[in-house]
């Protein structure tokens, strides 16, 4: 792509550079610090090391002095945002830490980060995870004395060794408060798509401190059957009082092609399949501009810098149109999957996917599948215990057409009949959690609009079916269910519409029944029509909203004090896409306080550099206590021109089907909202395009 | 394209040929009927004469005793739907009568159709439009007298000259159970965007009966001013008691480009807009097949008819999934449009488009920017008084990569890590009624769906702005507004799901509190999740459906008798998609009972060939006594195991912007609704594709 001009010289929400990351480990790492830390890579759960090392954005208010004036003023300082795991403490923690300036100079400090919680330090038992297999010493203890039993009940057994036949997987909340961490283990076939293996075998087990010798198993559950010890279980087993399930032919580990990506055989050839299909060509080049060193891309009047996080991934910033900033910030926050079930995995599954690292689990995307053949890629880097690393095709960008006009009329009368193109430029990025894969897309338009859209692909979480799950989802296999859930994800938008001083209007439709003075004698005077009503929400108490009934109205971000041409306050919409949902569940404990953006469609708050999220990496196992308290930034605060900010959320209620095995759908399994210019112009400015026609008669 | 391989050699949805159209006017025109008929062309509205000929659709039972066994069976017996407007009867009226068979033998006859109506015959007030300017022997006599006030007042005078520089556009309805025929005539300027540029002045005329010296005008409004006659109004202007309006500047006639689209002057050039946008290209020749002289097209597993016909055009006929017939027929039904306003006009506007024709109104799209160049278009004849007319660009068939893939999911285990391109089959017509144009978009996916999905675009129906109108619009021009009103479009959707025995599954999910014997001591055996509810909706009467709240569950057609491999009964669900509204007033008297179904999202009744719509061209003058009245399908009828239709609603809340003008964008003012496998399949059939990649480790 051809380069681009970015607005500034320098893009201030760019992630660290491995220099920058290793410059700043070293320093942290350094003696003189006194933080007794373990290499991560040697480090164990016991000791101090460091877990994290990114960028911290830095506070909007000199962020914006230099956007808007990059000549005359220095960009931000630069500061890091550091999580050190106190693993040696006599009471464990986490604890954030900004470090900074950087580069490190002399004036380079540390000092705790805590203005953006709301409790000090992060308890231990919240902490992100290790390795994967951090409870293996523990199920290395459980599972082989009872190999015997599990082999001959659902043929698994786990050794340890690499031809384990089945998998432990663990379910969040790990805890509620941070005083322990338990969690419950599912039992699945050690085969491809293990999420749709499960064997009914559950485990709670307690992993609450350092010591992985007092770790142990609190219960035991086999076909509904609850066992406080192994003893009782395999005492059960041999004895012949335990329940057995039935056998399940569809699930011999020979023949389990059906949870892969393998096509079925036999299978229809679909008639011309064998063609490759259209394919997207910019026969001039493309024409949008990537700085791929400062991250920044431009497309028909748009521009936006991008950055990238371990936690959410990728974010937008600073996207202007036609010249003016429309939105600071533009960012995912978190991941809710909340599950539903009669055994005790699905019942207790609560997933934040923000715990494991939506920046962190994104991987290469598959060009010409995951993108069209002639999208651009851009790399990003997160860091974790481990170090560093880099994927090349992290995000990808790509113009699109739509296959429609964005707007058309068939007219008679001179400069009636056109049609303008509706091209559209597309910035996406996947995140692959488990099982699941998340598409991220951010689709811009030539009229100023830009869709946000979430699709949903990969594996369900499967649970065993049989006729007491009824309810709860529904059958994929013999004795496979996919569960049901809901998932519900959350967008920052800071939109700054003309300025940062905005005010949040509410606009609701309503029928009236009125007369009219020029009616009478056919119809009567009285006519029922319906009538707008507009409404300034002035207090955030009141800013936790629901798409009206019917969708009878909506939300805005309007600057009172900027009028387009005809006397009206210039604004942008917030306006419901595919799939409007927020939250079914409301009370539940393992959800109680750490996801509270999910019972609305959205929210709106004075916005604050101490409130850059809704959620944290930690909020997944602090349901009762967490370090985020979305409710908390609702404090009673006006919101009358003043800067704010939009928490979004799209979601799907997925009541799985057979048709998401192998793996959902990215068509039904997809929810957006759309920013749109509402009254911010003075009349549609896609008419600009070129790529338009006009017929005149001949 | 390729020939396609239709499943019978006869189309028993098709048109009628010119020739076959001609055949029929003449042997219906002969003096043995004694219909006593003047040529379309030179009749006038006191004469008896043919207002349509067209294909009538057979019954269900014979044509799909044919189309599943073409070889062994007859295409099902031709008939011809006429209506005749009876002008020159003593009480004039319109009748439906049924032709045939066909082609013209001795066996051929003529009926009246009346078992479709829920009255008989048509009022003649209720009759459809021949010329527009059929009022323009009346507004002859009323406003040259008032040229000299109109040219002061506004700029405008009628003459009935080719520079007559304003035009009147007249409200809907006309009528309210057929017994008047008189209607508000905005007057507008007569420049390129008429609908663009009222002028504040409306009258209310009687247009009742055939001879138009009996016409007569009964009320003029200007500038919210009511007078009985034009003398008194005339009074007024003279006698300086006329409250008159402000200046417009902004409408002198010099400067309307606003109204067109022509690029303003000066507008800013988007950077790179000079180039061409990427263009979709299948470099191995079009995956699709079409049969041009069947209208039957075939893509990927699917296949379909196509009909077309004067009211709503396009319709979809025998739509086959891999073999199976899943939908019998889908076509839109009837459009409504219903404004509010402060003045005579836009309080009294309920548009019924159907009335205008959807199909008359196709016009031929603009290659390359309607549809993409690689598309193909198929032609479309209908017939009106004075003849038939063909479209040659009628119809738009496309395949389109959406961008993204349809599933995907980044794996380790062998078989996990792969995509599959989401492509798919568009097929469009548009129609342009006036200001307002109608994208027709049927959207066929690889794994069984369909979106269904209505774009809007063209002009608003603009009102005078003032501050009187605040909450009935916006402002979009110093005196010009876009007025509120509502749109809702009905489909018929007839679902055969695994035959024609269906049954209307509602599936809804709510909260329940439990106990769960597993869970103890750190969270209480409580558990707060969700859980699906399924319910057999089994009376019509329970039929007429909102979607829930939150959309928590939904509706679907299922087969309880034909299980899918896993025991679950084969459905097929319709899922709300964009803009998921109904009408948001009820009980207005214009259009009280002659569209009920936009009442509600959807309605699923018992289907029956004397219901084959939902609605009629001259429901739109007969709010009170419609020809169709939706609410007396609804009568109590079992819907167990029966052949099942679903009438099911698009639409959007218009409130309008500036961004609304010159013409409204297809991105916001779009609505959908999909049909989609749900357990019809064991799987994801979209597995099939060989458009898809699958990685292994090296
Ligand atoms: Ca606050
Ligand atoms: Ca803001
Ligand atoms: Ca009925
Ligand atoms: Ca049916
Ligand atoms: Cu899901
Ligand atoms: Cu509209």
């Amino acid at each position: 792509p051809l380069p681009a001009k970015p607005p500034s010289p320098t893009n201030p929400f760019a992630s660290l550079t491995i220099p920058e990351t290793v410059a700043i480990h070293d320093w942290v790492s350094s003696p003189a610090l006194n933080l007794n830390l373990t290499a991560g890579d040697k480090a164990f759960i016991s000791d101090n090391y460091i877990y994290r090392i990114e960028a911290y954005r830095p506070p909007k208010k000199d962020a914006i002095a230099y956007l808007d004036n990059p000549e005359q003023t220095s960009p931000p300082e630069k500061y890091a945002h550091i999580v050190i795991h106190h693993g040696s403490a006599s009471e464990p923690y986490v604890q954030d830490y900004l470090v900074g300036p950087i580069p490190i100079s002399e004036k380079t400090a540390m000092r705790k980060l805590t203005e953006v919680y709301h409790r000090d330090p992060i308890p231990y038992s919240a902490r992100g995870f290790t390795t994967m297999n951090e409870i293996a010493p523990l199920l290395l203890r459980i599972m082989p004395p009872l190999a015997e039993a599990t082999e001959d009940l659902f043929g698994g057994v786990v050794r340890g060794l690499p031809n384990d036949t089945i998998v432990g997987g663990m379910a969040a909340p790990f805890s509620f408060d941070g005083s322990f961490r338990r969690g419950w283990i599912s039992w699945r076939r050690n085969v491809p798509g293990p999420w749709l293996h499960p064997v009914n075998f559950f485990m709670y087990v307690d992993t609450t401190g350092t010591d992985p010798e007092q770790w142990k198993l609190l219960k035991l559950v086999y076909n509904h059957q609850v066992f406080n010890t192994t003893d009782e279980f395999l005492a059960a087993y041999r004895n012949g009082t335990l329940k057995r399930l039935p056998d399940r032919p569809d699930q011999d580990p020979s023949s389990v092609d059906w949870s892969t990506r393998k096509r079925p055989q036999p299978h229809s050839l679909r008639d011309l399949d064998h063609l490759p299909g259209p394919r997207s060509v910019s026969f001039g080049g493309v024409r949008f501009r990537v700085d791929r060193a400062l991250q920044y891309v431009s497309w028909m009047g748009w521009g936006m810098y991008f950055g990238f996080d371990r936690d959410m991934g990728l974010s937008l910033w600073d996207l202007r149109f036609k010249g003016e900033r429309i939105i600071y910030e533009l960012a995912p926050q978190e991941a809710m999957a909340q599950y539903a079930g009669n055994d005790p995995m699905q019942s207790t599954t609560a997933w934040l996917d923000r715990y494991f690292g939506m920046g962190s689990a994104v991987r290469d995307m598959m060009p010409g599948y995951d993108c069209p053949h002639e999208a651009v890629y851009l790399p990003a880097t997160t860091y974790n215990y481990e170090g560093s690393i880099t994927r090349e095709r992290a995000i990808c960008i790509f113009e699109h057409d739509p296959g429609r006009p964005i707007t058309r009329h068939t007219g008679y009368a001179a400069g009636e009949m056109g049609a303008t193109l509706g091209y559209q430029l597309i910035v996406r990025s996947v995140s692959t959690v488990g099982n699941y894969d998340y598409l991220f897309d951010y689709i811009f338009q030539i009229d100023g609009t830009v869709e946000v859209r979430l699709s949903a692909s990969g594996y369900l979480q499967g649970g065993y079916w049989e006729p007491s799950q009824e309810g709860y989802g529904t059958a994929i296999r013999d004795s496979t269910m996919g569960s049901l859930h809901d998932h519900v994800i959350n967008y920052k938008v800071d939109l700054d519409v003309a300025g940062t001083e905005n005010s949040l209007l509410f606009t609701h439709t309503a029928t009236e029944k009125i007369t009219q003075p020029w009616l009478d004698d056919d119809w009567g005077q009285e006519v029922i029509q319906q009538k707008i009503s507009k409404t300034y929400i002035e207090n955030e108490d009141d800013a936790l909203l629901k798409y009206p009934a019917n969708f009878q109205g909506g939300y805005s971000l309007v600057n009172r004090e900027s009028l387009n041409r005809w006397g009206v306050p210039r604004g942008y919409a917030i306006h419901a896409g595919y799939s409007p949902i927020h939250n079914t569940v409301v009370g539940s404990k393992r959800l109680l306080n750490n996801a509270n953006w999910a019972r609305y469609n959205l929210a709106v708050s004075k916005r604050k550099d101490t409130e850059p999220t809704s959620s944290s990496q930690w909020n997944l196992h602090l349901p009762g206590a967490p370090m985020v308290d979305f409710h908390k930034f609702f404090d009673g605060e006006n919101l009358t021109q003043t800067d704010l900010v939009a928490w979004v959320n799209v979601g799907t209620h997925h009541l799985p089907q057979a048709e998401d095995s192998p793996n959902t759908r990215t068509n039904l399994a997809a929810s957006s909202f759309f920013l749109t210019p509402l009254n911010y112009f003075d009349y549609d400015v896609s008419i600009d395009s070129r790529n338009a026609i006009l017929l005149a008669a001949p």
